[in-house]
């Protein structure tokens, strides 16, 4: 546990006016009362994150946001990050063989949240959703009949294989806090889908529920710090795409 | 380095017949002259890795190959697979924060994989090539005009900052073998787009060059274990989507 120690205060970077991929960070930062800023919400803060990803500072070029400054250091990609941040916060075992399967939990989530977008953007990202409907209307009905039971079927008996409490290692951690946002998330943009699977997940809903009666994870909920799920986001509540 | 220390042979599990990801990790052993066994291309291996797939055996339970048996200890996830052989191949540096440079590079090399993939299938995995051809023709066009380069030409950029012989700490490690290998299947798939990127990534091209030629890989490359690209795997070349 180093969270105790001074540490530089955390620079989450990521595109303002989404949860996106930085909502994983975001809350894991939140459950651990960790003192963060979301600087690119903060005025002048666009500015500062564009100049990174032009390469402004030396060290690591991200690729995209999410990423974290902490002190000089830059992580990039949300696992990485998740993985960096773990211990720090106390949020990961010690134990090797279980941060190397939290992080395998998380990337596979991360497949999954790729698969989320994919849905209303199957074509280009460079294109408006509404330039590529048809295909988000075949993918969509592909990942809804295919992709969701696989992934959230393979997560409940994770689940279940770990004691049905906690997904790593008996205790909370930040795949606990991933697995929540996702199932939220899935929940938002599909809820039909989501209708038909309650029955075969019911040790990962009460999971997302406990998540988010933690304490920390409520009150961030209920604040400003929260941003609303949106159609500019990843999870996206399209009617036409939800069968 | 735990490179040299009595370790249980790895056994690397993934698809036979194609390179997919697995290849990245086959890479990573090749190079070290590490005891592995690919154990899907063996009698009965098949079998073996459908059973683990099921959950037969205790522990971490995959989502899909490639995954790393190692002693009891399961691995899944390529950059997972990656991050825990690099310490023990001598194929990454001790420095956390180089540690955490080649992690973010190689999730980032992932995304590209699945972007390749999703060339040409678009729609889902479920179906074939043949029927999601015309979307498979669209996103390979907005691939190749707009992920390519970014992708690439950012890659390229790393390695300049970095010095330009190598990816990350300048000495090889697991990351400028998984851009070997990355360079290489995009050529294959999409030579025409390669064509048009070549002087754009001098120093890419030179690095994919030079880890051919290491004695281990070159080795590997030239013997049955290496499979060839072919239209199965990840990189496919179909004339039609490189425009």
């Amino acid at each position: 546990m180093l969270g105790h120690v001074t540490t530089p205060t955390y620079e989450l970077y990521y595109w303002p006016g989404i949860q996106g991929r930085g909502e994983f960070v975001r809350l894991a930062l939140e459950e651990a009362g960790a003192a963060y800023v979301d600087v690119a919400r903060t005025p002048g803060g666009m500015h500062t994150m564009m100049r990174l990803l032009d390469g402004e500072a030396e060290g690591p070029l991200p690729f995209a946001p999410p990423f974290l400054k902490h002190g000089d250091l830059i992580v990039a990609q949300t696992a990485n990050v998740l993985a960096y941040l773990g211990p720090r916060l106390g949020l990961v075992p010690d134990d090797e063989a279980l941060r190397v399967e939290a992080l395998q939990i998380q990337l596979t989530l991360a497949d999954l949240v790729t698969e989320v977008h994919e849905t209303h953007h199957p074509i280009s990202g460079g294109l408006y959703y509404e330039d590529q409907k048809s295909a988000a209307k075949a993918r969509s009905a592909a990942f809804v009949r295919e992709r969701v039971p696989k992934f959230l079927g393979w997560l409940e008996r994770v689940l279940d294989r770990a004691g049905g409490e906690h997904l790593v290692g008996g205790r909370l951690t930040y795949v606990d806090l991933s697995a929540f946002q996702i199932v939220t998330g899935i929940s938002y943009a599909f809820p039909n889908a989501m209708a038909r699977m309650k029955r075969r997940i019911p040790k990962l809903l009460a999971l997302r529920d406990r998540v988010a009666g933690r304490t920390r994870v409520a009150e961030y909920l209920a604040s400003e710090r929260r941003l609303p799920f949106n159609e500019s986001g990843i999870f996206r509540h399209y009617p036409e795409l939800d069968g």
